[in-house]
């Protein structure tokens, strides 16, 4: 044996004993993601109580697995078998990944991890029950207990100085996000919607609101937005869609997907904006690598990533002139007549109305971002100590009041209508603005490398968008932070430009504001 | 302290420790319960390849939470504590069966476990697809290596002189049930069937078979086996039903299970015979006390045992007139008036023709045996190497042909008919038979115990049964083996005669051989 295939043989062996120890731990949420989607979508009532039991065990084991010293010792040959490597190179990758994941969670307890995933379980079957009845009250004591240990948990992993417990806690779901960071981007964010928003509230001409007012049968919606699903690029060999109280995708794999959405009767608009939604997210985890998965280079990127995914087929793609061109004559085929009388313009109009409503998943593009910007406000002072839980239905409707000039009713409505504090993610929601920002700037590059993107939509051809997306983002896995990625491929820092750009060129036209 | 109470609270402290470490290694397998669910019914085929390895992985993690070292010492301070107890009480039969189970457990390596579910997960997916195209030889290597791995098992648990591999597999299904016990059932009762089946060939009178070959649409007959399941009393808050290519009862834990039903549109005994099955099952498995969850006092006693329920509540219950009565007007409120030109005598014959068939599932409560009769001969066989696996079809068909004079078609409907040995459950069969006889016997028992039983079947009361039921064997957990059971409930040793009795004083008369 030469001296370079022996070291070439150390550098194997130190990798696939690294890889393979990390892949079993992870295996272990695999796992819990099935439970996780089962609990939402399937489990009867008297499964709670256990299933909170299991997701725990689960989650400490994982987090056992992945913590024990000897894995520290892999990660240590790992390093020293990649030095030599480029950076960017997929064995680095993971191995750079996998040491950031370790040091942060060898600094939680394995009974931390566990009461988290547990409370997580039980909070949001209160969650469940609370909110069909409307009564925060009966929410509450696990919102304190989530925050506490949200707290504990921030404690336990730290934050840099002149930082705050939101900044440990975010870090979880964008790897380095500050609150200082959201702040800068919201606050001049939150003016410019203000602005559009207020000149909307002033034009005289409106869009057409009667399609979002039409009734249609569940059974025949939920053919049409599967087969939407279908035709945008979901693989349903490797994936489902089901409903859940609250849409979300989740599963186990890339080839083990499982999305949900709901259904009203009154507008198909809210399951189709919610299937194409997690479709995005869907098709984002069908592109990971499966050879590399539960590795970092067969991870999604972090949410804001995720998000822009999501985001792009359900606004640039799905609320397009282009996209209606072709949807419109396809819903013959699952309402009959019964949408003829709506013309395309109608159904352009409808999706992209501008109303000032309650429901952050039910909300128009131009204020989503002030839902979220609400929720972020809220869980930071949550964690500082700024508000008592007990006070949250109460600011939570003032600030309702102030960001969108609307009257909250009722907590299902109000402080109830999410499931992610119950779940105990907290540091969150600010990534669905972030992703909503990436995913305009992404879409002027798609627009720009792919000619004749958009004018595909209206034929019902969306695999050049997908290809794009699956080269340029899906494939790169964790290689790349939000940042990197998006100067990357945009060639372009993170910017609102692109979505106040896209909003204007909509929403200008349609309220006769040119 | 006094010394009674410090022994009291010792005893107490080595109860709970054991109790909830094993507790604690049984949460995987309810883990593992609902994993295997899902794969018959929700998941995608791309999940496939990472599923198995979740299920091995799991099986991996139990065994090795149940063997360890520190889980013998506790198991040998709760045999100390218990030695006082009289031995029938819940916690000396926790002790008894969880020292058992440890016994049997720490024969094997956690690697031969993890490669059995492993295995079992892949040659699952290889029997569906198989059975799918009819072509056993895509099976063939994957029951070669089964029963190797089988072989290898009984070999590592061992089985008492005289003996044979199948007793060491079956004692996990039966415990203590050996080949030579099972041919000494066997032998005889074919010999009877055998003289029964003649005399309906040779009767001239014949049940009308009409109400079988009935077309009705399947999504009625979805809601209105829901409708029996619930009626008999299934309770849907905790546990499920759905469809699967093969009926099943599983799921997690006794307030999680999962049963699944098939559906075939020119019969709805097909799908009514399996969910009142299946019901037996899963009511079974809720009547078990939840407390003792994942202790043996919480658990079913064995197959024999689980296998009574379901063929009593399928044949004593469904298949009878009393029954009917009742059933017949129910028909109207899912299948309108298409089912109206069928008397009560119709439906009553048809759900009782005796007609040699080629699939056990389907098959009628005469010839079902016989099927069971068959398997049990043929994995004998390959275990002991006296049929090399490839001949399996063959063998199969010809003794259809010895059996019940039925010629196999193809493999289908042949040899790949059953999910059981893909699943690596061999020594399993012949619980079906030995249950049935039970059912049998607990039922004439049930029938003296409780006036008016059958009366209140005609009235679509089944609560006195389930009743009975529940008092007499689910709340007895694992504290009898199969015969003690059967003595102690019905005062006699287990015995064909009340299954023989059963089939004369139905079918006799319906032939017209009284």
């Amino acid at each position: 044996m030469t001296i370079a295939s022996a070291s070439s043989t150390a550098t194997h062996i130190a990798l696939t004993t690294l890889f393979s120890a990390v892949q079993d731990a992870h295996l272990l949420n695999s796992t819990a993601g099935i439970l996780g989607w089962d609990q939402e979508t399937m489990m009867p009532n008297g499964g709670a109580e256990l299933r909170s039991r299991q997701l725990a065990q689960l989650a400490r084991l994982s987090h056992e697995t992945f913590t024990t010293p000897k894995m520290g010792e892999y990660i240590a040959a790992a390093e020293d078998a990649v030095r030599s490597m480029p950076a960017d190179c997929a064995d680095a990758v993971n191995v750079r990944e996998i040491r950031s994941d370790y040091d942060k969670a060898t600094k939680l307890s394995s009974s931390l991890i566990a009461e988290l995933a547990q409370t997580g379980s039980q909070a949001q079957h209160a969650w469940v029950e609370a909110r069909r009845e409307s009564d925060f009250k009966k929410f509450q004591p696990w919102l304190e207990k989530t925050v506490k240990l949200n707290i504990l948990k921030a404690q336990c992993l730290g934050w840099p100085k002149g930082g705050e417990a939101w900044d440990a806690l975010a870090d979880y779901y964008e790897p380095a996000l500050t609150a200082a960071d959201v702040t800068k981007v919201f606050e001049p964010l939150r003016a410019r919607l203000q602005k559009l928003l207020d000149r909307i509230r002033g034009a005289s001409k409106k869009p057409s609101n009667a399609f979002n007012e039409f009734a249609l049968p569940i059974d025949s919606q939920e053919k049409f937005v599967r087969y939407m699903a279908k035709r945008i690029g979901f693989d349903f060999n490797c994936g489902r869609l089901d409903r859940s109280a609250h849409p979300f995708c989740g599963g186990s794999h890339s080839r083990d997907v499982r999305m949900t959405t709901r259904y009203t009767e009154t507008c198909v608009f809210d399951a189709l904006g919610s299937t194409m939604h997690e479709s995005g997210h869907g098709m984002y985890e069908q592109g990971l690598d499966f050879a590399q998965s539960g590795l970092p280079m067969g991870s999604a990127a972090g949410l804001s990533v995720h998000e822009s995914q999501s985001r792009m087929w359900e606004n640039q793609v799905g609320r397009s002139m282009h996209f209606w061109k072709w949807a419109r004559p396809q819903l013959s085929a699952f309402f009959g007549d019964a949408c003829d009388h709506f013309t395309l313009e109608h159904l352009y109009q409808a999706a992209n109305v501008v109303e000032p409503g309650l429901i952050r998943v039910e909300s128009d593009e131009a204020t989503y971002n002030m839902h979220v910007m609400i929720r972020f406000k809220l869980e930071r002072d949550m964690l500082n100590g700024d508000m008592a839980i007990k006070d949250l239905p109460g600011i939570w409707n003032q600030l309702y009041k102030d960001y969108l000039g609307v009257t909250v009713p009722d907590d299902r409505r109000g402080c109830l209508q999410d499931v992610h504090w119950s779940m105990g993610a907290i540091g969150y929601f600010p990534t669905y603005t972030l992703g909503t920002l990436l995913a305009a700037q992404l879409f002027e590059k798609a627009r720009k490398d792919v000619p004749g993107l958009e004018d595909g939509f209206a034929r019902g051809e969306f695999a050049p968008l997908l290809s794009w997306l699956r080269k340029n983002v899906h494939s790169e896995g964790r290689r790349y932070r939000l940042d990197e990625l998006c100067r990357k491929v945009t060639g372009e820092p993170l910017s609102a430009d692109p979505m106040m750009r896209h909003l204007e060129a909509k929403l200008l036209p349609l309220y006769g504001l040119e």
